[in-house]
Order: C-alpha cells, then structure tokens, then sequence
C-alpha cells in the first residue's frame, strides 16, 4: 500500500508541476516576457502549490526544490512552451485547459500527502485546495493579472471536492489508485464543465461596482 | 492563567478572522467577483494573517487551516457580505473600520501566541505586526490594489505599538485580560483616529514621482 | 572555519538587507509613498528574500524578524532613502545596482546558509535562487509592478551561477571566504554587464502578444 501512496505520489506530482509549468510558461509567452521570464514563470507557477502545501505541512525542504524530477519537469514544461506554442489569440483557451489538469492532479496530490502524513481532515482538505489553486496564484499574481481563482467560474469549489472525496475516502480505509484517479477526473470534469457550460456562481445583487 | 491565555487567543483569533473575512468579502463585492471570489477573497483575507504568523514560528499546519471554528467565521464573514452588504460607494468606508479593527486584534493575537510560544522579544513584536498587516495585504493583492499599509495614513505603526505593549507586559509577568483587550482598544483607537484625522505619515521632499 | 562561516554569513546577510532596503526604498520614494510606506517598503524588500529562505529550510522564527542587527539594517536603509534619496529620473538606475548587490550578496548568503544546513545540492542552489529574487519580487508585487525577474535582461541566471559555485565548492571542501567573495563578484559582475550591455535573454518567436 505504502508503495502504491508512492508512486501515485510522484505521479500526480509530476503531472501537475508539468501542465502548471505549461500554463505559467504561455502566460509569460503571452506577455511577451524572455525566455528567462518564461522559465522563472513556469517554474513557479508548477512547482509554487506544492512548495506552500509542504511550508503548510511542515515538510522541508518542499520536494519542489529539491527533488531534480520535479525540477527537470518544471523546466522541461517551461521550455516546450518557449519553442512550441499556439498563436496568442489560442492560448487563453489552452491555459484553461491545463489549469484544469493540474487544478485536478493537484487537489489530489495535496490532500493525499497531507492525509499520508496524518494532517486531521479539515486541514487535508484545506491544503489540497492550496495546493491546487497556489501555482496559479502565484502566476496570476506575478504577471500581473486577478487570480483566475477569483474570476468568474467555479473554480476552488472542484478542487475541494475532490480534496473531500480522498480526506473522506482516506478515513475509511487505504487509498486506493481507483478512488485517487477518479477523484482526479471529477475535478478535471467539474472545472471543464464549468468553463463550457461558462457555469458561473451567483454573483452579489445591488453591486454596479468596478467589475474588472 | 494557560486558560486565561488559550480563551483570549481564541477570541482574538476569530475577532480578527471575523472582521477580516467581511473587509475580504466587501472588497470582492465592490470589485464584481461572483459568489466564490467573494467567499475565496474573504478566506483568503481572514486566514491569512495567522497562516503567515503560524509558519513564521513554526506552528504547522497553521490554526487557521486546521480549527474549524476559524474556518467557519471566515466562511461566515464572507457569506455574511455577498448575502448583505452596503451599497458600493460606502464600503470603503466600512472596509476601514473593519480593518482597523481586524488590525487590532491580530497585532495582539499574533504578539500573544508569539510570546506564549517563546519567542524572543523582537521576533514577537514583529510577528505580531505580520499578524496585523499580513491578511490585509494578501487581500489588496489578490485583488489587484496597492496595499492598505503603503497607502497614507499610519497604519503599521499601531500595530506595532500594542505589539510592543504585549510583549512589554509579557516580559514583566504573567499577561492578564486587562492589557491584552487594552492593546487592542489601544490599536483599534490609534488607526481610526489616524483615519478620521486623516493624520499621514511625512512624506519624502523633492519627489514629484508618480503617486497612485 | 565555523567562525568564518558565521562570520561571513553575517555580513553577506547584513549587505544584502542594506541593499535591498535602499531599493525598497526608492521604488517607495518613487511611487510617492509616505515615511511609513517607505520604511515598509524597504524591511519588506530588505527581509522578503531571508524570511523565504528560513521558511524553506525550516528554520524559523527567520533570523529576519529575530536579530536586531538585521532589523537595524533594513531600517537604517529605509531612512537613509526617504531623508536623502536622488532625483525620481535618477532613482530607476540607483535601483538597478543596488539591486544586483542584493542579488549577489543574497544568491551567496542562501545558498551557503542551506550548504551548512546540511541541505541537498540541487535544493540549495534553488534556496539560494529564491533568498536572491526572493526580495524584490515582493518590493514589485507590493509597489504594484511586474517583478525585475520577469522583466528583459538577464536577472536570475547571475544568482543560479553564483550558487552553483557555492554548492559545488562547499561539495569539494570546506568554503573559504574568498570562493563566497568571488561568488558575490561573479554575480554581481553578470548582472551589471547583462544591465550595460542591455543583454537580454532570447524572445519567443511568433508573439505579437501584450508585452509590458
């Protein structure tokens, strides 16, 4: 079992740290930022959720900077984004998406550590949601731009979720890969339903403010 | 005197989780975000004055993540504000009270828990001003706004003067009551006098920059 | 040689506050803040970049908000800029190089705290990285512009050399104080040519985005 915790693990870790370090990288492409800047943007933006969930947890050094597989993936995802991107006008659609993937793998990801290393359950839930919305904070925030967090889908209420489904899932019994990849998808699902269906949540009556 | 201590902590910490989560919620209003900005903005803004004071001493996972009764005010003071708020033009208004008085029980929640943990004496005070300051200003830039403690009028300043009366008075003996809800009436009184006096720091000769 | 660790540590530690202060400063001063904003400001920038690196390492309170001398330094510099700082057209260049001091005395001072910390190779480099950038990039979230490391010329590639240099020095032997000087000129000499020579680091082809 403690195997299967592993690798699932690593795996959901990679995944996020890879499409989040995609979508920091063609934000930064979108702003016309260097290759540096391009770097520095994905690199935070993949590995920033997890960095604040392990600082959160108590877990340091984060495995974000000092496991080179997590790194190399980071990189690696910033990189594909400099050489190999859409045209500017495609790119918002294709930040969506991948935020989508890693708001999912990382949901997943931090509650599932936070559960494995004995965090009582409102917090594991907590930090899963952290864990996945931080990284696109900390892009949103740097380049300038209102957290897509508080824009106007729904979008930390999947995230929290999937992060119930495994805390409550985890204080049953041991965690299955079926139960942490379905959670994975239901995130995913919710989040992309959410953007298509362009599903907002109510907004506050009698305002007339400054929408931005 | 530990129950003394434990039930002022507690009661501060929701004071200030309370009022942070409506100054949140109402800035979210005013800036058009939907039901989940709102209650994220509000989380966000309550929460994360004592994340930052409780990863700066080392106390992880933060209270704030972790009790539920914190959780459920900031939950509350954010749902309390998109269900009821005031009409745009006077939540400025309000957003100031509420943050003074937020400013005020956080400078002597996050002294007290500084100093009841240990902390030496500078530390203390200066986790208490982070404490005070620090969800305010993850507030302000979430939302895209320079934050409430660069802008004009004094506003660290009292925060740090009932830090230091904390931990003045906790080095001298036991903290009793009677200082700890005094630091706060003296925060409190100091930053909303500084608003009504609309009393300003000095400010740098020769600049004829670019104010904002 | 733990003397001269310590020793060394100090005074990278104290140069790097100072610096940066004096930056956080000015960018204040130029932004027409008062004395307050000023003095936040610049402790913000002064001690952003050490507070991130202890949080990291997991050694907390950061001396940042614990030792008085580093406290003084920061200060000291937020002073020095609101009593006598040069001219708003002449404040953008002073802030370039004191910057590249902070980058340089900071990529050193972290990644040789986390060296001595016992901490793994490729995760002190990226402390050293992030007790580097660290600092500005919260003077620029807070002042409300685009942060240095984002922006055109070479920015965090002189403070990843730098403590690529440390880590693999202290890997080899024990540090002597000049490969930690060297270090600090090699940055600082990277930095300052990429700023002369207006070196920037390649662009992404077929943007036509909305640079800032």
């Amino acid at each position: 079992m403690q195997t299967s915790y592993h690798s699932a693990q690593l795996t959901l870790d990679l995944v996020g740290v890879f499409v989040f370090a995609l979508s920091g990288g063609l934000v930064a492409v979108k702003k016309g930022f260097d290759l540096f800047g391009v770097l520095v943007l994905a690199v935070a933006a993949a590995l920033g959720g997890g960095i604040l969930r392990d600082v959160l947890i108590g877990d340091v050094p984060p495995v974000g900077i000092s496991d080179w597989r997590l790194l190399t993936a980071a990189g690696l995802g910033g990189l594909v984004t400099f050489v190999h991107h859409p045209g500017v006008e495609r790119i918002s659609r294709f930040v969506r998406v991948l935020d989508a993937m890693g708001l999912a793998a990382f949901a997943v990801a931090g509650s599932l550590k936070a559960v494995t290393l004995g965090v009582e359950p409102i917090a594991s839930v907590l930090v899963g949601v952290t864990t996945a919305v931080g990284g696109g904070v900390i892009r949103d925030l740097l380049a300038g731009q209102v957290p897509e967090v508080l824009r106007r889908e729904l979008y930390a209420l999947p995230a929290m979720l999937g992060s119930i489904v495994v805390v409550v899932a985890g204080e049953l019994g041991p965690l299955s890969d079926w139960v942490l990849w379905g959670s994975v998808a239901l995130v995913f699902g919710l989040r992309i339903l959410a953007v298509r269906l362009d599903l907002n949540a109510p907004r506050p009556l009698r305002t007339g403010g400054d929408p931005r």
